[in-house]
């Protein structure tokens, strides 16, 4: 454990933090140790415009919780109650179980995963007032990942359960240079494909710096080997031609070749102009998507749609896990937790433990009577969600056919917002491509409160400004809207944890919405293990 | 075919051309329409250091020549000899056997593909003076491909190809921001995550050019309007911070997490300084290599290994390939061409037909007697080519378990200059990892002229600054230099193709190295489709 400051000090300390000073010291304590500590901005996974600007960073820590940190059988002869069967409580359930603590899982729906879900022919989408049929055909590579759909590279914990658990993996396409940048306000509403905007955005600001320092602009912070340098430097970045200037590059492709590379090369095309692309700040934040660090290459999704990781967490939890029950009650006692749910058969049964982890999504749990402490459940009642929508569709691949797009996202300014081609099955007919993804805001909510077929025109009319073929070729059309599906009711959290990352007295709260990664799958497994860090640091206290 | 410009009235003008004016004029009447001319930095596959710099576009056209363009069963009752079965030659087959021409392929290896050639377990790599054996694990994942490793979304022919011999893709890595970036002579030598890099680079360029803006150094060249709007675009092309400075960003990461994410965020991590990033061509140039048109994403690579695309086309030429077949002697006759070749059997076989199709690589054709002209022959003898390197080793996925990098390139100023991680099987325990991919010049000639166990161990040493784990784990070292392979002798040709674009005859040259797209595949098949016209225009002059 590098420099002696390993697990057991660290936790050694915490316990003995909580003992002396309670819960609010060590929060304080545990933020110092960089536990539990939130970045809203650096998480969620759709990167809402302006999200991910110079978050303010989180203190400083060299460790972080991890599996294994905790005493072998430390668990042994006590039990834990776990509220929900998504990625925060089946990790909870697989961590503390080889711990020796005896779970219980209690899932609301027939299904594990939570949001983690993926949608295929004859699969329900059923929300509060409607419910749809998945169309599409059957094939292994026609599926929706309704939910999470990306992996960051760096997101070590999960790929590392992937490893465990053998959950083939492969590259997720972020950032395609072939596909479409759109504003009904620019370049006359036509489409304008990423490596031209990307190439003279960089044109562009080269050209500009360079004739900066050719005035001497720069001469009293840059001595003139920097200038020199700088200035070949420039001519990369942009390339430039001849004294600098930037007249297109071969880098933007070549007129009347979209995308078709192995044309003879003709005239360069002429740059965009600088002025329409300052202009609006989609522009730039678009095509800076994929420099944030959680949406940087290499991205990846599990072979076969993303519902292979919840499957692999669920057949090793499996016997833990009580489906279709649902929680009436979360209670106190004097040394555990009382839950009351009822079961598939309609039945209240209680149910009392040692511990309960809870991560039952907050828009959910503040409707469920509790126990639970003012703090606790002001926080609760408080936490906002992200509503949200994904629209998805079979279609021929006329994105790969006819203009050479192998997956990534195309983005307007368009309510729909994103247009994601798919990163599998390159080549074949058919393929899933989603036609809107709204993060939420006021038109994911719109977008919500329309009925499916309302909200397949929408996107189907608005797709068609980027891919004409849309309106003929696109079809099945399937909608998730998250805030109007029971037992989730939001996307994913966008409130601050707060008070929700510490106990309250032998309840501990877990889920993506309560991470330095919400949105992220990985900020579920986060969360899961500071709950289990607060569960066994209670029993080691 | 759209405005009428169609493909009979190009080929009807060229045919008059050839009649009329002779084969100069003709050259450059195909110049002039964007047929075979040649932008020599456009295209090799290995984007050599200052290639791609702001090439000379080739002459304008709307059109380019594409199967198909040629009338149905011209070819009906005539005979085309065609030399190589490489993707070039077999393109020819393919191509001219739909248009009825009696096709005959003559290759002097027992193995359809030329230079795109997997290696797998027991395979073995024979060069002028050694043979290697492929010791790696028996396993689908396990392969290298010794020559080309990728394509370009928009080699539009190629992955035609692909669709139509369903040929399954997936995505090739070519940018992971995980990887490497390493200079012995800069930052103490220790290998620079490229996230880090990259973006602060951006953040130095945005900070300088708002100070340059802010001191009204460009106030000639932009309305207050654009002034206000640059800033604001510079703030997010490089993540500034207040007043405009550039600090750090998280996308560079954070402090003492390599590629580990899911960690709590420190401080942001110090920019790299200005001075150092600018001193040396190599981080500028290596960050912007995926800018490169042949090289943005989306990239794609066949599953299971790039000969995956030779197998599909010889399952579809078969019938028309003579292997181990050595030409001797080409010939012109009156009315065509004679062959002599020697058979697998020794025999000596003089073969006549009506076209010859040569995609013999320049440096093995040079020696082969000819009636070539002398243009021709001179063009043959002085054609230049690539002494790439290539080699690859069988390790545990050190780099995915300890670094989180799944695919993507690390470059290095050291003679080895690329180390590259495998695309597909992530997560899996074993990988094939290429530790030099040496692109020619001095240095490639000198590993090339290395014994095979000094090139493992001189790679070996190098890749060890980047990873210490290359030195205990990457094993079973196995290289290719293609400048010693027997019927290749060179990776790909570099010079520019001139008269060999025009035909000689009855003879008409293809391959890689006489196409806008040297070293790619893409680049084969262009070249098959200008000889292809050459012929047909011939039997419709």
């Amino acid at each position: 454990m590098n420099d002696g400051h390993g697990p057991l000090r660290r936790r050694e300390f915490l316990a003995a933090m909580g003992r002396v000073a309670g819960s609010s010291a060590m929060l304080r304590a545990m933020a110092a140790m960089g536990i539990g500590t939130v970045a809203a901005a650096c998480g969620s996974s759709s990167a809402a415009p302006g999200a991910g600007q110079n978050p303010p960073p989180p203190p400083a820590s060299t460790h972080s919780p991890r599996p294994g940190d905790w005493p072998a059988g430390i668990g042994t002869g006590k039990t834990v109650v776990i509220l929900g069967a998504g990625i925060a409580g089946m990790t909870a359930a697989w961590e503390m179980e080889k711990l020796g603590y005896a779970c219980t899982v209690l899932e609301a729906t027939a299904r594990a995963g939570g949001r983690n879900r993926t949608i295929r022919s004859g699969d329900l989408v059923e929300e509060s007032d409607t419910t749809q049929v998945c169309n599409f055909d059957v094939d292994n590579d026609l599926y929706f990942n309704a939910g999470p759909a990306r992996i960051a590279h760096h997101h070590e914990f999960l790929l590392g359960y992937c490893r465990e658990f053998e959950v083939a993996l492969e590259s997720f396409v972020n950032d395609n240079r072939a596909a479409l940048l759109h504003s009904p306000a620019a370049f006359g509403g036509r489409p304008q494909i990423a490596r031209r905007v990307i190439a003279d955005t960089r044109g562009h600001i080269a050209r500009l710096l360079a004739a900066a320092v050719d005035q001497g602009a720069l001469d009293q912070q840059l001595s003139v080997t920097d200038r020199i340098n700088l200035l070949a430097m420039l001519g990369d970045f942009g390339d430039l031609g001849a004294g600098n200037s930037y007249a297109g590059s071969s880098r933007a492709g070549f007129p009347g070749q979209e995308n078709a590379g192995s044309r003879q090369r003709a005239e360069a095309l002429p740059p965009l102009d600088l002025q329409t692309l300052v202009a609006d700040a989609f522009w730039q934040q678009r095509q800076d998507f994929s420099q944030d660090l959680e949406q940087q290459p290499t991205m990846l999704q599990p072979v076969g749609g993303m519902d292979r990781i919840a499957r692999a967490f669920e057949a090793r939890v499996a016997q833990s896990i009580e489906f279709e029950a649902r929680v009436t009650e979360v209670r106190k006692l004097a040394n555990g937790v009382r839950i009351v749910y009822r079961n598939r058969d309609g039945i209240d049964i209680g149910l009392e433990a040692d511990h309960c982890i809870c991560t039952i999504p907050a828009t959910v749990l503040r409707d469920i009577p509790n126990d639970f402490s003012p703090g606790h459940a002001a926080a609760i009642a408080g936490f906002q969600y992200s509503a949200a929508v994904k629209v998805a569709y079979q279609s021929r691949r006329f994105w790969e056919q006819g203009h050479n797009i192998y997956g990534g996202i195309s983005w307007t300014t368009q309510d729909m917002t994103q247009l994601w081609y798919p990163s599998h099955g390159f080549g074949r007919q058919a393929g899933i491509v989603v036609g809107s993804y709204v993060f939420g805001g006021a038109a994911g909510v719109a977008l919500s409160n329309l009925l499916p077929a309302q909200r397949v025109n929408t996107t189907t009319t608005q797709a068609s400004n980027l891919h004409p073929e849309f309106a003929v070729e696109a079809d099945r059309g399937i909608s998730i809207a998250w805030r109007k599906v029971p037992s989730q009711l939001g996307a994913w959290g966008i409130s601050d944890p707060g008070v929700l990352l510490t106990a309250d007295d032998r309840i501990y709260f877990g889920g993506e919405h309560l991470s330095i990664l919400q949105g992220w799958q990985e900020g579920a497994i986060l969360s899961a293990y500071h709950a289990i860090d607060l569960a066994v640091g209670r029993d080691t206290a």
